[in-house]
C-alpha cells in the first residue's frame, strides 16, 4: 500500500504543523484561504480542506479580484468554484479598489496593500483564527533576491515570515512545482497568470526575478541554490529579531532626557560603548523618534550620525532626512525635529 | 585646472586612508602591494606608488606565480616589470606550490592558501607593515553572491573585510572598470585572466558569477546592485561580528562544567531564556568545543539541538558530526565527545 505523493504529504505536513495549534486553541474555529486561483494557494486550497476537517477545524477561502486586469472577475469566480468543489465553506470573492498614482508604493505594492486589508476584513466579518498564504520557497527566495538590490542589511533580506499575526504561509518549505504537483494529485486545474511569467522590461520587478534570476543561480550556483535562500532568510530573520531586541534596550540606556516633542538627547559614553550593529540600529530608532521618515532614512544617514560618535573631531550639525537635525554637544548627542 | 579622472581620485582617497594611520604608527616602513598582473592590483600599484612616498612609507610588490597555467612566469614577470617601472621597490616574484587532490579544499581554495602563505612569508622576510590586496566592489558582490548559495547565514555572506591583520584591501569601494581607468590614466597595460572570463561549465565557480550572474542582476535589479551586495556585506558583518561577541558571553553564563576532555556541560534554563539567534550560535560554539568538526556542522545539527531546548519531549542522545553526542539530562544539555 502506497500513500500519497511525496510533495502531497510534505504540503499535508506542514499545513497541519500550522492548524494544530489552532485546532487546540480554538476547537470547531473557521480557518481561510487566501487563494487566486494559481497552483500555489489551489494547492494550499486542496490540502487545507483535507487537513482542517480532521482537526476539529472548519476551512473557507477568500478570493481577491484586484480588477487590474481584463476577466479578473472571471479568473476569481473560477477559483471560487475550484475551492467549493474541493469542500470549502465558506468561499467568497471580494473586489478591492487599488489606489494608483504616487504615493501608492508602486502598483504591486498597491495591489498587496488593498488584498491583505481585504483578507484582514473577511476575517473579522468572518470570524476566522487565521488566513493561510500560497507562499512558497520559490517566493522567499525571490523576496531575498529584490531584498539585496535594496540592499538594507538582515531586514530586508529576511523575507516572509511563516506567522504574522493571523497569517500563516504554510507552504514556505515547498517548492513552486511541489505546488503544482499537489493540483494534480488533487485533479484541480490551476490558472497561471500571465503577469508573473513576464521577463520583458515592462513585467514586474518580481516576475522578471522569478524568469530569468533564480533559473540563472539555479544553474551556476546549483539546485539548491533556493533553499540556501530560505535558510538564509530564516538565519537573518533571527539575527535582526535579537540585534532589534538588544539594539531598543541599548537606545534605553543611552536615553538622557526627551524634553519636548520629539527632541532626543543620548548619552554618548553609552552609545561608544556598544557594539557597531547596536550602536547603528539604536542611532537608527532615535533618528525615526525624532522624526526622520523611514522611507527617507538610509544607511548613510545613520553612518554620518555615526560618525558624530566615532569619528568625533568638533564637527558642526548634521542634517538629517525630515529636517532633523543631530549634534554632539557637551557629551551628549542632540536629536532636533524641525522648528523646536 | 583639472585634477586627475574621477577613479584616480577616489582611488588615492582610499589607498590614503589605509595608509595614514600606519605613517603615523611606524613612519618609513614599508608596504606590500600583492600584484597579479591584472587590472585592479596594477591599480593599486600605481596608486601605492604615488601615495605611499607622500605620507613618508616605502613600497613595494610582490608577485605570486601560482604556475597552474602554461606561460605563468612570463605573465608574473610582466607584472613585476610594469611594479618596478611604477617606481615600486622591492619587487619580487615568488614560486609556490598549489597542493591538489582531496583535502586541498578545490582547485580554488588551494591557490588562495598558497598565495596568502607566500604573501605573508614575504611581509615577514622584508619586515613589511602591511599588505595591500586590489580585491573590488565587484569581488565583494561575488563573494556575497557565493555566500548566499551556501546558505550559513550572515557570516557567509559578510564577504571579504578592508583590514584583517596586515591585510588591507583599499579598493573594495572602487568598481573593477574603475580599476582599468586608473591603470589607463597611468599608462599601465594590465593583463586579462582568460581563466577569470570563463562562463562555461568548467570555468570556476565565481568565474561563471562573474560572467553571468553580476550582469543579469545589474540588468534586471538595476546597476546599483553592487554597491547593495556591498553594503549588505557591509552591515551583515557588523551583525555577524556582534552576534558571536554575545553568543560568546551566553555559552560562558550557559557553562556549568567541562569535566574530561572535551566534555561541555551547559544550563538548559540559561539557553532557554536567550534570544534564539544568540542561542543557537552559542550551540554551535559549544559542539565545536566538544570536537564537531567545523566543515561538517550544518545549520540543520544545529537546529536538532536547539530542538533539545525548546522542542523538548524526552527524546534521546542526538548524534552530530564527529561522533559527538548531545543529551539532555536534569536540566543540563551534556556534549560528549566520542569513546568519553
Amino acid at each position: 500500500m502506497s500513500g500519497p505523493p511525496r510533495a502531497v504529504a510534505l504540503a499535508r505536513l506542514h499545513v497541519r504543523a500550522a492548524l494544530a495549534p489552532l485546532a487546540v486553541e480554538h476547537p470547531g474555529a473557521l480557518v481561510l484561504v487566501a487563494c487566486s486561483g494559481g497552483a500555489d494557494s489551489l494547492a494550499l486550497a486542496a490540502t487545507t480542506a483535507f487537513v482542517a476537517p480532521r482537526l476539529g477545524l472548519r476551512a473557507g477561502a477568500v478570493v481577491v479580484d484586484h480588477r487590474l486586469q481584463d476577466g479578473s472577475d472571471q479568473v476569481a469566480a473560477d477559483a471560487a468554484a475550484r475551492c467549493r468543489a474541493l469542500g470549502l465553506d465558506p468561499v467568497e470573492v471580494r473586489t478591492v479598489q487599488v489606489a494608483r498614482g504616487p504615493g501608492s508604493g508602486g502598483p504591486e505594492g498597491a495591489a498587496r496593500d488593498a488584498r491583505y486589508a481585504a483578507l484582514g476584513e473577511a476575517a473579522d466579518q468572518r470570524g476566522a483564527v487565521a488566513v493561510l498564504l500560497g507562499h512558497t520557497a520559490d517566493d522567499q527566495a525571490e523576496s531575498v533576491l529584490l531584498g539585496l538590490a535594496r540592499g538594507s542589511g538582515a531586514r530586508s533580506l529576511s523575507g516572509m515570515r511563516a506567522e504574522v499575526g493571523r497569517l500563516r504561509r504554510p507552504l514556505l518549505a515547498l517548492r513552486r512545482s511541489e505546488t503544482e504537483e499537489v493540483c494534480s494529485a488533487a485533479g484541480v486545474d490551476w490558472w497561471t497568470d500571465p503577469t508573473n511569467a513576464g521577463d520583458g522590461p515592462d513585467a514586474p520587478l518580481r516576475s522578471r526575478v522569478r524568469a530569468t534570476v533564480l533559473p540563472l543561480l539555479d544553474d551556476v550556483l546549483g539546485p539548491g541554490v533556493v533553499d540556501a535562500l530560505v535558510r538564509t532568510a530564516d538565519q537573518l530573520h533571527d539575527d535582526d529579531a535579537a540585534l532589534s531586541a538588544l539594539a531598543r534596550d541599548l537606545l534605553s540606556a543611552a536615553l538622557v532626557d526627551e524634553d519636548g516633542p520629539g527632541r532626543v538627547l543620548l548619552d554618548v559614553a553609552v552609545l561608544e560603548a556598544a557594539l557597531p550593529a547596536l550602536r547603528t540600529r539604536a542611532l537608527r530608532l532615535a533618528a525615526l523618534a525624532a522624526g526622520c521618515p523611514a522611507g527617507a532614512l538610509g544607511r548613510e544617514h545613520v553612518l554620518s550620525l555615526d560618525g558624530l560618535l566615532t569619528r568625533w573631531r568638533g564637527q558642526g550639525p548634521l542634517h538629517l532626512p525630515g529636517g532633523v537635525t543631530a549634534t554632539r554637544v557637551c557629551g551628549r548627542l542632540v536629536l532636533e525635529p524641525p522648528h523646536h
